[in-house]
């Protein structure tokens, strides 16, 4: 997008533009996941780290199905949000060595990322009713409910084993 | 925090670090709010940012609360998580000129400042539990109530309102 113009003029640009950044965030958070995967070390975190790794991959072709309903190519804009959501997952990991907390860290992380998706999915779909882009909605629709679940599988692993064997 | 050093050692310091970075965030809201109340044109969607500045003089003073609790001082830490989020609503808002269109990319970024705030709070309330902080538990937990809530009061304006007007 160019600087000091304005190139978003319509509700269908607007929409583009929401689409084009959480294209280019789930893609982000493709090669963020492995190495949280990595540094993790509980279980049950690792196994829930892959297991969204998978579901992010579905998630990314979704919404390239999304950029097709819409007559689109599929393209990312700058997404200043979830570079600093994963800047600062980075920043915070590095000073942490306790193995214990830095998986609660990871876990908060990882919530972050839920919640920026939680967001824009939601925005989303509710423009997409607006815009009549029914297709469009269900599809985005199948990702938010994953990205509900995917957040509060991490709030019960860390109620029940992250912050308890960081803290006993 | 020293770069390249290991300053995190406990669910304390963790706690502490992630209380510094919500307690930095919520000031950087108090300072976007009023160019968003002065954005938007939207009647309903004005007194929503407006009742949420109020909203949120009073849960910075919760976090003050909460650093008294624990025997800290109030302090902040950078949080590239939210800077990211505002700078991204920033960038956004140069783009827009039409006032409908605007309105929905203010809500939309009001949404994603409170999903943040949503997913720290709730790990820290997460937090509490494990390091029998339930007082500031307590006081966490009403702030987290009202983010809630206002992250549903702007989807109802956002459903009624902003994008009826945008694309009718």
């Amino acid at each position: 997008m160019g600087l000091f113009t304005k190139d978003i003029k319509s509700m269908e640009d607007l929409y583009l533009h929401v689409l084009q950044d959480i294209y280019y965030a789930e893609k982000q958070i493709l090669k963020a996941l492995p190495e949280m995967i990595e540094k993790a070390t509980n279980r049950e975190l690792t196994a829930a780290f892959k297991s969204h790794l998978a579901e992010t991959e579905k998630q990314v072709s979704r919404l390239e199905q999304a950029f097709t309903l819409i007559n689109e190519e599929p393209k990312g804009t700058s997404c200043p949000a979830i570079d600093g959501i994963i800047d600062e997952a980075n920043e915070l990991a590095g000073e942490i060595e306790d193995k214990a907390v830095l998986d609660a860290a990871l876990l908060a992380a990882a919530q972050a990322v839920e919640h920026y998706e939680i967001t824009r999915y939601g925005t989303l779909i509710a423009w997409s009713a607006e815009l009549n882009r029914d297709a469009v909605s269900r599809l985005l629709n199948t990702t938010l409910n994953e990205e509900k679940a995917a957040d509060k599988k991490l709030s019960a692993i860390g109620e029940k084993k992250v912050n308890l064997k960081a803290t006993g």
